[in-house]
């Protein structure tokens, strides 16, 4: 099970000037959004009171695979990731699997340098690009998820800011230009450790093309874009809260925590609840 | 020297019905706060020309160093990132560093099992918690920045959302239990590889102490806040854009890139551009 969490309440506000986020979930159920908003004539969340478990999403080289079998802490996951790492990548030394002075969590510690190596969430950036009334999409040519649709994304890189890490994958898979207008969306998926930050864009020129990680690039408009057949839990959600807000006449920032409902299978993009969503 | 980047232009909007976002940065210089807007009267941005550079932080072990000498490239950081894995974590192999097929950065491969060893930035999650019109900090009992003051922050772990990472960081540091309003800035640091998610928060009772990475905990008033003595640069964006809000009377969620000025200390909390700033 997760740790107990803070739950937002829904009369929470900003004390000095009011906030005009609105944390829409509530104690207890988590969110979830319905399976396909455009065959259920609407986006409306509605309350889930499942549990929270995590699957292994793949072994996508640009994808981080998922604990495997599914750990029920953060605690156990932590210390799961850390048992991953057998040796120092720095002197070679081996590992050895403890808490270090000082710390509450299992690390991975070098028996001949004392290096810990640290393990942390990765970020995905990626873009949902406009033009004329149409969503860009890209149809994956890797594992995982191949064949699927997805908006252009992948991990952030060291040296690269997000907002920049965000046109670089635009450009490598759908060889875009794009300019960014604003964050759109930060969602995590702690039990993989991958937190997603997508940003509304637009094309600076109407050119496209699938690059090496795609087969297809496409422009959807928003009642064809193809639910059924997204690469990710996070694409589906990005593009629901996208039509939610095209459906309320006004773009928000969102945050919120994508958790995997149990007895579901790690290839179902539609099996997860949204926990924790803040919007502004 | 940064690779080309999208700049945004004061006139981005979202084409489908006006996002309500505002790109601050215009094309070429950078933007800069006042290094203390209560000493200067004003929060007001102004322009700088100064390119972008980076210098080590120090060697926290929470806190990643940077590449020292600063890299000029998220190319060559990236490579000089790479370069300091000289063993696979995983079967103790010694490590090539070469451009992966398919790929186009210098990765750590190993030379017996061949698995990449990829380099990501981390998120350092904090809240900005409100309380009596009064806002906490706390002072830091470890080094960097040892005797200065922060917000509540931390890397975030496998296992956990952000906002999650948060309320431990705030409960460790602080020994406070918070309720978290919304998000209220990403800033990203890209060339010391750090994304700083800094969520609003509240105090869910009006206790707290300095929890063992700190020496003091204080509330202080907004006109009170000790800008002169804060520990990292991303402390002082937050709270300046806090400022601003305050005066403006709107909170916003606020994006940008922060880049440490060339020729400054990397001890310098001040020395800095924001760069790429956009807010709701």
């Amino acid at each position: 099970m997760l740790k107990a969490i803070q739950v937002l309440s829904s009369s929470s506000s900003s004390r000095l000037f009011g906030c005009r986020w609105k944390p829409l979930a509530t104690s207890g159920p988590a969110i979830s959004l319905s399976a396909n908003p455009l065959s259920h004539h609407s986006t409306t969340a509605h309350r889930s009171s499942e549990p929270v478990r995590v699957y292994s999403t793949g072994s996508d080289p640009k994808m981080e695979a998922a604990p495997s079998p599914p750990s029920p802490s953060p605690t156990a996951l932590s210390a799961a990731s850390s048992r991953k790492i057998n040796f120092c990548q720095w002197c070679g030394g081996a590992t050895k699997h403890e808490v270090p002075d000082g710390e509450e969590k299992t690390r991975a510690i070098c028996t001949l340098c004392g290096k810990i190596a640290y393990q942390n969430p990765k970020m995905v950036v990626g873009c949902l690009i406009e033009h004329d009334n149409k969503i860009l999409l890209c149809k994956r040519n890797i594992q995982p998820s191949f064949g699927l649709w997805t908006l252009p994304a992948g991990y952030l890189e060291v040296g690269e800011s997000a907002m920049e890490g965000a046109m670089r994958e635009t450009w490598e898979e759908a060889q875009a230009e794009v300019e960014v207008l604003c964050p759109f969306a930060q969602l995590d998926i702690p039990l993989i450790g991958q937190t997603y930050i997508i940003f509304l864009a637009k094309l600076k020129k109407p050119h496209f093309s699938p690059g090496p990680e795609s087969s297809d690039c496409q422009l959807f408009s928003l009642e064809d874009i193809p639910f059924d057949s997204l690469s990710f839990s996070s694409m589906v959600v990005t593009l629901k809260l996208y039509l939610e807000d095209v459906k309320s006449g006004r773009l928000k920032f969102h945050y919120g925590t994508i958790n995997k409902r149990p007895g579901t299978s790690p290839s179902d993009s539609h099996a997860y609840t949204l926990d924790n969503h803040m919007q502004s």
